[in-house]
């Protein structure tokens, strides 16, 4: 059903907060946004569907624009993504769904990926912002944030910043491009604009970490260097938690 | 132990995510905002404390700041606030605590209230917007809806436009002064921001359900002065949801 000239292969933009799932992708325990969306696609079409996301993103973290595929017989897109929205629970949105190529592969043709990492500095964190921020009771120097940033940007090798069991191989290469890594202030904290040609598993998380563990004078600048050298995850200091995170954009050629 | 100079009087404002609230006050079935914090006090203090807020807000009603005030023993403010931040879910935070005179009243000493309607416009609403917005899958006419606004504002008899139960009393004066309906547009869509004396019982939702039947063209603009003449809530159209309005302040001299 796939010939690349029919449309039958479709990209799709989705946006999810993901407090209440277990993560993208689907899990023997806890729902999935995945899982969410291939209930709902089976629903309407009556055809079961596979999708395939960008990446994963973990449990309570959330999208503002998550892409993925999937090949299904031909359908009109506007109608499917209303009937799909009006299908989803409100937690999960389609924002945009069209016909592609048969070569577009919504993990392999990503050019780069947009993570946000918000953090919450005042004392008190606003009821509506919790679930969408780390809550940090610290102080936090801004100017040595930037200096550790600077850190991270460029070619490295990530190893020590990255989780194992990253995607689909054990032996991943653990070389990634942070273009940029912008510190913005905003109303009541800051947030963390990470821009890189690819991620490795629990990569944000585990940088925000280290950023913050030196913003808050709990670890020296130079340290991260150390730390690149010793390509060793259990030297380096704890992630922070998912529900500061957002996958904001893929961007594709 | 409330002798208006000792500080057993205490003002609050606390900002709250009604969704899951049957509302501010105690009510017998489901839980209200007052039983969470005056349950809170009860485990910090050891003592029974009954709030006075400036108001009910109905069940899905947000607050960026309502108001309250108890009488208690004497404490430490700041440090009673942060442990009842610590104690309440983070649905619930407390954003200023402080003694106040005996002659405080959260309600009767108000000067002013300011809501704000949230009406999310474009055809999908992000996730994270949702539980605090009323997603109108309709078009709306800005002008119509300023021109609607313009008709509210004023000293009006305003019975066709609250429903009965009105607080604390069957016979309640049902004349309000609304200073301004600002429109305000927003990414998305638009929102709607009150200010006025004091609103009765479902005040604000019946007026905004109101304002969006001109604005998307069912009801005539002209029908608004019928309906004040009416004195009757039954010939006006129904109210607006919970989930889109927030009482974000209470002004007192």
């Amino acid at each position: 059903m796939n010939d690349g000239e029919c449309g039958c292969r479709y990209k799709m933009t989705v946006s999810y907060d993901g407090t209440a799932y277990s993560g993208w992708q689907i899990q023997p325990n806890g729902p999935s946004v995945q899982e969410q969306i291939q209930n709902a696609l089976f629903f309407l079409l009556g055809d079961a569907v596979h999708l395939s996301g960008s990446g994963r993103t973990d449990a309570g973290v959330h999208a503002s624009r998550q892409v993925c595929h999937f090949d299904a017989p031909d359908f009109d897109c506007p109608e499917m993504l209303m009937r799909l929205n009006t299908v989803l629970p409100e937690t999960v949105r389609i924002l945009s769904l069209d016909p592609t190529t048969e070569n577009f592969h919504a993990r392999f043709s990503a050019k780069s990926k947009f993570y946000h990492y918000i953090i919450h500095l005042d004392p008190v964190c606003p009821p509506f912002k919790s679930p969408y921020c780390l809550h940090l009771r610290k102080k936090l120097d801004l100017d040595l944030l930037k200096e550790a940033a600077k850190k991270f940007t460029g070619t490295h090798d990530f190893s020590s910043f990255a989780n194992s069991a990253s995607e689909g191989s054990a032996a991943i290469n653990p070389v990634r491009t942070i273009y940029s890594i912008n510190i913005v202030p905003e109303e009541g904290g800051v947030r963390l604009e990470f821009h890189g040609n690819g991620f490795l598993y629990k990569m944000v998380r585990n940088i925000t970490g280290a950023l913050i563990e030196v913003a808050t004078g709990k670890m020296a600048l130079e340290q991260i260097d150390a730390l690149f050298a010793a390509k060793d995850r259990r030297k380096a200091p704890s992630g922070a938690p998912a529900q500061g995170l957002f996958l904001v954009n893929v961007e594709y050629d």
